[in-house]
């Protein structure tokens, strides 16, 4: 792990921390869903939860990936096609987890303000595209609180982090 | 403004420009709604998006100031309720931005670790804080883009920060 004695404003451990935490928030929000309308519902032609989800997939651990490797691979939400019910998405989410932890872990702190070229789309300083990846989630997780609202389902907590 | 020449994740400056990158795009958020739907459409019995926006002016400036002055004055929306228009909302909204600025600049780097009892309530280290009002603001403002959705309006761009 990334270590130094000067003072930070965030610490690379904080970091993943903070993410991970919004992470569990998600996984609730996943669970609060009726299996069909994870799948199914949504709201001014929006993509549903489970669509949005894939995203949130096909982001997370394939760009921390190809920010460690530093390999360019285009984005693609192929990995998550193959399913099709709630569990497989929470299973598919925890595998995730412990990947993000993984390949986290082996960013050096120097490293965080080199830009690299993501997907081979997205040329950024490396911060600023692990804060997109964030940023990202919570704004489509608060369009499933809006989903779950018109569905009368009572969303977590917010501040809700494991 | 706080330097250091150590390597960081992010610097305090980064992280107000991050900030202020999120600010505008919720601004145009604002501007994208039609008066009257700004103050009275919502969906499964949320708040309007003007009441979410009063929440984020109560939060910002306060927050920092109490942040900066070590003052745990208590959470008020006090200061918004005489806002009946867009207009205002926008005016008020510049305003916060310029004070925004001003604050974040004295919060010293080695002080984002600190703990400080926000608001008399919530007691964390500034850093978890400062990320608490950009994180809800980026969870309302998703729930925006739903109701923008459902009015038959396309919203800005996600990655829109100007």
């Amino acid at each position: 792990m990334n270590t130094t004695t000067a003072p930070q404003v965030i610490s690379p451990a904080q970091l993943l921390k903070h993410w991970q935490g919004h992470r569990a928030l998600t996984r609730h929000v996943i669970e609060a869903f009726p299996e069909k309308d994870f799948f199914e519902f949504s709201i001014g032609g929006m993509r549903t939860f489970s669509k949005l989800t894939s995203e949130l997939l096909s982001i997370a651990v394939p760009a921390l990936k190809g920010i460690v490797n530093r390999a360019e691979k285009p984005y693609s939400e192929e990995e998550t096609e193959t399913l099709t019910t709630k569990a497989q998405y929470l299973q598919k989410w925890d595998e995730a987890t412990e990947e993000i932890n993984q390949y986290f872990k082996q960013i050096p702190i120097e490293d965080f303000e080199k830009t690299f070229n993501l997907f081979g789309q997205y040329e950024f300083p490396i911060i600023e595209n692990i804060f997109y990846f964030i940023d990202n989630e919570i704004h489509h997780r608060g369009q499933g609180y809006v989903y779950l609202r018109a569905l009368g389902i009572e969303p977590p907590f917010f501040w809700t982090r494991e």
